[in-house]
């Protein structure tokens, strides 16, 4: 394999990194995110998604020769870094030794299928969630995620890491007004919301062609996103909480539309 | 009120919320747990659980005289730190400025209901999982948590902040061995499983004295406990992924049994 070889922290590339891994701001200026650990790497392989760069320690790949090289095969340059330098520009705690940098043009805008059954969230905060719900929503076979783009970045380390790569493959429309995107593509919406009052989640009949919002972690959706939607639905609760986490609630709500 | 003051980072407190902060063993050998922050405080003081030490900065109490008066009534010691002590003990990156320590045993165990609805998580390691899977129960009225006591440790910060308090609220069984408890108490006992043979957890009728088990997040149940459960019960899954995040598969779990 022809590597580039990096020795010092100085180096443009480790800089580029490091600012990927930590900034929206940069992944978005620069049109690129970062792929951290074998298991991410590989899902987005398979996905097809080419590799600008691909990074590597010399232990992690005397050890995963094989699959080193089948990823070098898809990555316009291989740079080969010593332990110590992957640790600065490694996301967690114990780096494995592999980092891919993709463009993020490489994810392709999936043709949107007016007859799916969708998730939506509005100005969803927590990586965490949005990794969750995201995982979620592949497993019950939902039709994609339509995403407020003043939520988290989908593309952030956090996000890959708690979905399981999910996120590379699920079609994902982020919109700055969801509300105008839903109408647009004439899907029926469902605001789920905190209110007893509202009709409850288990008495819909979800045809083609729906999509359930859910808002923010602490605040909910706004009021504006409730009105134009064409029907408020409640998940009901017995206990005494006030609410359900909003990756909990997105999964029932998926859950009653697929069921 | 009568503050103690405490300036030297020695300090055998300060060593003792260290120590119950991180430590498992340290919470069990010292049979105390740590609460940080206001909102879990004010939840454990509803609870009626009393603190052994309460911890605050002074500018918190400052700020906050009338609520840190009313905790200070429940509390047997009180204990003023500068705002650097405090970060020492800290759990967060942002503290508030309030800690309490509690004994262990303040947590009530609460009588079985042998007619209840239950989940039981054997061997949960992600602190998360279990903080999130006791929001949801007690939002959707579960009766209680029965947990294998090779999970995760309930009163870690990570399971306390997780569960936003709930765990101190709802009744949890913790077992050496959960099948043994699930059939002295004559539950019917459903072992959720990753099978598409299983029968499928929506067409099972949960009556009143039935348990769901969800077992590690990357193994799943033993194998010995699947064959000693009453049934196995899977959750159909349309898409490609592999199975759902554990917090995830008891949520839907739950909501089926309380559905």
């Amino acid at each position: 394999m022809n590597f580039k070889k990096i020795s010092s922290k100085d180096n443009s590339l480790i800089k580029l990194v490091s600012s990927l891994q930590t900034s929206a701001k940069a992944r978005r200026e620069n049109g690129m995110f970062v792929l951290e650990g074998l298991r991410v790497c590989d899902d987005a392989n398979i996905c097809g998604i080419m590799f600008d760069k691909l990074i590597l320690t010399e232990s992690f790949y005397s050890k995963n020769t094989e699959v080193c090289e089948k990823f070098a095969k898809n990555s316009s340059e291989v740079y080969l870094l010593d332990d110590k330098l992957f640790k600065k520009i490694s996301d967690t705690t114990s780096p494995q030794g592999i980092i891919a940098i993709c463009k993020t043009d490489e994810i392709k805008q999936k043709e949107f299928d007016k007859a799916g059954k969708y998730i939506a969230l509005e100005n969803l905060s927590d990586p965490s969630n949005l990794g969750a719900i995201s995982r979620t929503a592949e497993a019950l076979g939902i039709s994609g995620i339509i995403l407020s783009d003043n939520s988290c970045d989908p593309l952030s380390p956090k996000v890959l890491r708690a979905s399981m790569g999910t996120i590379l493959r699920l079609p994902l429309y982020i919109s700055e007004n969801i509300m105008d995107f839903i109408k647009q593509n004439n899907l029926v919406s469902y605001s789920c919301v905190v209110d007893r009052n509202a009709e409850k989640i288990t008495d819909v009949k979800f045809e083609k062609g729906s999509v359930v919002l859910i808002g923010n972690e602490a605040n909910g959706l706004n009021e504006q996103t409730v009105d134009e939607s064409d029907f408020a639905v409640t998940i009901p609760m017995n206990g005494v909480a006030e609410s359900l986490n909003a990756s909990v609630a997105a999964a029932i709500a998926m859950w009653e539309m697929m069921r």
